[in-house]
């Protein structure tokens, strides 16, 4: 197939937005922010193998890469509007771009963003690059260098889902033996299918400072501190957990590091200002407060419980690099 | 080498755009596109050993990936604002990151475009993905479906160059023996270090229709030909060659298929109303005429001389697929 016969059967199809103009088809496309909002763009790289199992199937990856790419836009508040994609592929499987065809698009319509370009070649590994676009009220923006002393600290969902999904997907001899299918196929869930916190980081702009959790939760909740120049002190009881983490904890405790320190979440860690009226649809629970009673970067457990170090999947790490 | 020390180590420097308020190191950039202005997106793909030699500088790699990025916003009579990048790396070679660095920020500055964001992880292959903005007068947009029966058609520059650089790079036994290593470097230079041609993209907006030349300049006068319903005559005598390739093609006339076949050119084709006087800055030669003489899509040659099939660079087509 060649690559025009490509993007023309699988990734052309009719934007929604009527700010957007020339989607795919042209050298570039054309999008109109709407009067007074500010642009926000976020990107982000996966390949087969190291951010997914390469038995992840086609639609998953598909919502996967928008998911990611979105969260950083919920992470700043944005309204997404658009996004390109630049697909990277071993070889030309019509089943294959059918399924992530649909997955795509059904991922676009969900959080409503338009596919408004990109670019496929031939690749050793399926990568996929993404670049979303939103846009916010100018100045008021979630940024990570707002967080203030007092501030409480909240995270939205639960936490540690993901890290324990990876489990299930690539050493099921660890998952505790206690945990039914129903528990495993919810962690997998969570793992393949992320929702980006799109609500509540729209909802909170201009009154929250904050970041996604894509590392870890205590990996960026360092990132949080150090670019607010704080640090924390935080309850390890208060952290949400699923039913299924619960089990899983229950079981095995130890493992509270994969849910600390284990990434892939992508729910927003928030600092909120104390007088904040917390509405229950933003699905938060604080599980700390912001103080400068410690080096900045540096987070105390409430009962001085041990924490483990700051931990989170980093790409340059593992292999000692 | 950590994924962060990485980005702050080669890839962090401050913007300089007034519109760019939020730069590497957040969620997401914050971009404030010029009041009344649309947003005008690009992006590519581009993968070592496919896109480029793999023996290629890394500086000038870092050049190239960039420029494409930069020749679709041209071809739209864009004005640049910022680029993400995503990176895809084998290994961390810090000797390559330098030098890739150091040339990825010359060009920035050189086509004055903010790095704002992008994203690191490993690949089994060095695997570039840059998402290039840019801004435009509402409406004004060059686009490849607004030419119209009876415009010039033009071209910037000279026509063919990469493509017979990419000969001299991989294919040297196959160089006419009479070329020099003069024209030798400035083939590969003009494969490798394209120029956008951002200057004469911005003179005419509003007023012309066109495209860039990055499948070959038949394959890409297909695409203006499809997009606006139009067919051409072109003269073969008056397309534009550099003194090298005019010296090749005397040594071996049959290669006028690669010159006029060839991609990577990233010279800007345009369709010019009668009436538009051609300023010397723009490098322009008119090549032809537009018409709807033919069926639509379809190349005339002014003297009837033969022309090659509508050939270009297709990465899904070369194995078959």
């Amino acid at each position: 197939m060649q690559e025009f016969d490509l993007i023309h059967r699988y990734f052309d199809w009719p934007a929604t937005h009527r700010e957007v103009s020339v989607a795919v088809g042209d050298d570039a496309a054309i999008l109109t922010p709407p009067p007074g909002e500010q642009l926000v763009v976020a990107t982000d790289m996966l390949v087969a193998g190291r951010h997914f199992p390469e038995s992840t199937a086609p639609d998953a990856i598909a919502h996967k890469a928008l998911a990611v790419n979105l969260s950083d836009l919920a992470a700043m508040g944005a309204t997404p509007l658009g996004f390109t994609l630049s697909l990277g592929l071993p070889e030309t499987d019509s089943a294959w771009l059918e399924s992530f065809s649909v997955g795509l698009r059904a991922a676009a319509d969900r959080w409503g963003c338009d596919l408004v370009g990109g670019d496929t070649v031939r690749a050793p590994q399926l990568t996929l690059s993404i670049t979303a676009f939103g846009s916010v009220a100018r100045g008021t923006a979630i940024r990570r260098d707002g967080a203030r002393a007092g501030d409480r600290l909240a995270v939205t969902g639960t936490v540690g889902d993901a890290a324990l999904g990876l489990v299930v997907a690539l050493q099921p001899d660890q998952v505790p033996s206690g945990l039914n299918d129903a528990d495993r196929a919810y962690l997998l869930d969570r793992l393949d299918r992320p929702e980006p916190r799109l609500a509540a980081g729209q909802a909170l702009c201009g009154q929250a400072a904050g970041l996604d959790i894509s590392d870890g939760l205590l990996q960026d909740l360092g990132h949080l501190l150090d670019a607010s120049g704080l640090s924390a002190e935080i309850d390890l009881d208060a952290i949400p957990l699923s039913p299924a983490a619960r089990r899983w904890l229950d079981a095995r405790p130890a493992d509270i590091d994969r849910v600390l320190g284990g990434g892939d979440d992508y729910e927003l860690l928030l600092a909120l200002p104390p007088g904040l009226a917390l509405e229950p649809a933003w699905d938060l629970t604080v599980i700390g407060r912001l103080d400068e009673a410690g080096p900045v970067g540096t987070v105390r457990e409430r009962a001085g419980r041990p924490l483990p170090g700051r931990r989170g999947y980093n790409h340059f790490r593992e292999e000692g690099a």
